[in-house]
């Protein structure tokens, strides 16, 4: 059975197989190694994703491949609807900043009792382009005002990145990386993304190198005798 | 857990995750309800596969959704290798007619006998354009011509569809859809390979209206009780 990678998160995990998207490059990129599976949830912050995490991850997953179904890596990717401003028409998905890190903490908490040899990746909410946000309001909006601000994505930011210290997981610092984009990723925004994961998932051992190709390549076939490949 | 579909075939499988694959848009399209398991294998035919279908598939997956881990589908995509031209560059490749036609009826009822109630869709090899061969070799190619043709492409596909007919399976029949695409597909060939799987899938009764949301919509979470939804 292959490996597997989850992709955990909100909107912009569950977006990332749209065209050019960062989970459909992560699964091309390991297309006859590991299966990239989605569990994106539009919308949902770390208060919502905690309700959720059993549903979403049952303890029994034998015979799923790895130990208790264990996936070899996910990347937990929260914070860009915790940072709602709770003033604003999307106040409803707002997580205080203390009580996010408490979220995140909890989060990587479960995942580690559940699967102890995981990788788990945080990643960190991107920037936010406060114009764009006003252009393309989800909601009625009779404020008029940005429902998110860059200025407070860059708090859960660092809150992120002060819970993967703390656990010693890795992360990605989108928002510092990609002060060019905005919440929902650009095609250029997508590679930074997938370049990332890469990055840290090679820092962890796990790359095409290190992963087992399923069945033989092509280029390893013998003209000469194909069938001598799969006996 | 989520139904799956599994994708198996050839490198118009396996290549169907880069950017507007046909691939990354069914994941895409069953972002919230369905996991889009990829099994694409580069250069393979009908031959090789027959020889590796109990190790892609093994029999016990209980516990990893559905009776025995069965998807409630499977596109089986091959032909394009087993039509390369036996006294060609690629002859290691090619499959005799009949001895595809016997393969696929062998390929359709493994999967019919493991798994009874999964919906089994066969795509025929895409046409081929012979110029862009002869542009594009993949190995030496000192006799200078097309590896594969356009006409002994359709061959297959018209062999794949008999065999679909025989069977009583749904076929998409690409060679004739896509005469202005080859062999590796344009974006719009990816398209029509995208709406044909969507289509066949509507067909059987498996569309995103029948199949169950996993977890609820932003939409429908209460702004003034969101964890109404949760409980």
């Amino acid at each position: 059975m292959r490996p597997k990678i989850y992709l955990f998160g909100d909107s912009i995990t569950e977006d990332s197989f749209a065209e050019g998207g960062w989970g459909a490059s992560l699964a091309n990129h390991f297309s006859r190694t590991v299966d990239v599976v989605l569990r994106g949830y539009s919308g949902y912050n770390t208060r919502w994703a905690l309700k959720v995490l059993e549903k979403v991850f049952p303890e029994t997953q034998d015979g799923d491949g790895g130990v208790n179904g264990a996936p070899v890596a996910i990347t937990v990717f929260f914070g860009a609807n915790d940072a709602c401003l709770p003033d604003r028409y999307a106040a409803f998905q707002h997580v205080p900043l203390l009580e996010y890190k408490q979220n995140l903490h909890s989060i990587v908490s479960f995942f580690r009792k559940l699967w102890p040899t995981t990788h788990v990746v945080l990643i960190t909410p991107p920037p936010i382009d406060e114009e764009a946000r006003l252009r393309y309001p989800y909601a009625d909006n009779p404020l008029g005002l940005s429902e998110r601000t860059n200025e407070a994505a860059g708090e859960y930011a660092r809150a992120c990145i002060a819970v993967a210290e703390e656990c010693g997981v890795p992360v990605i610092d989108l928002w510092t990386k990609m002060q060019h984009d905005g919440l929902h990723l650009t095609q250029s925004g997508n590679g930074v993304v997938f370049e990332e994961v890469i990055s840290k998932l090679r820092d962890k051992g796990l790359s095409l190198e290190s992963t087992r190709v399923d069945l033989p390549l092509l280029a390893h076939i013998d003209p000469n005798d194909p069938l001598k490949s799969f006996q």
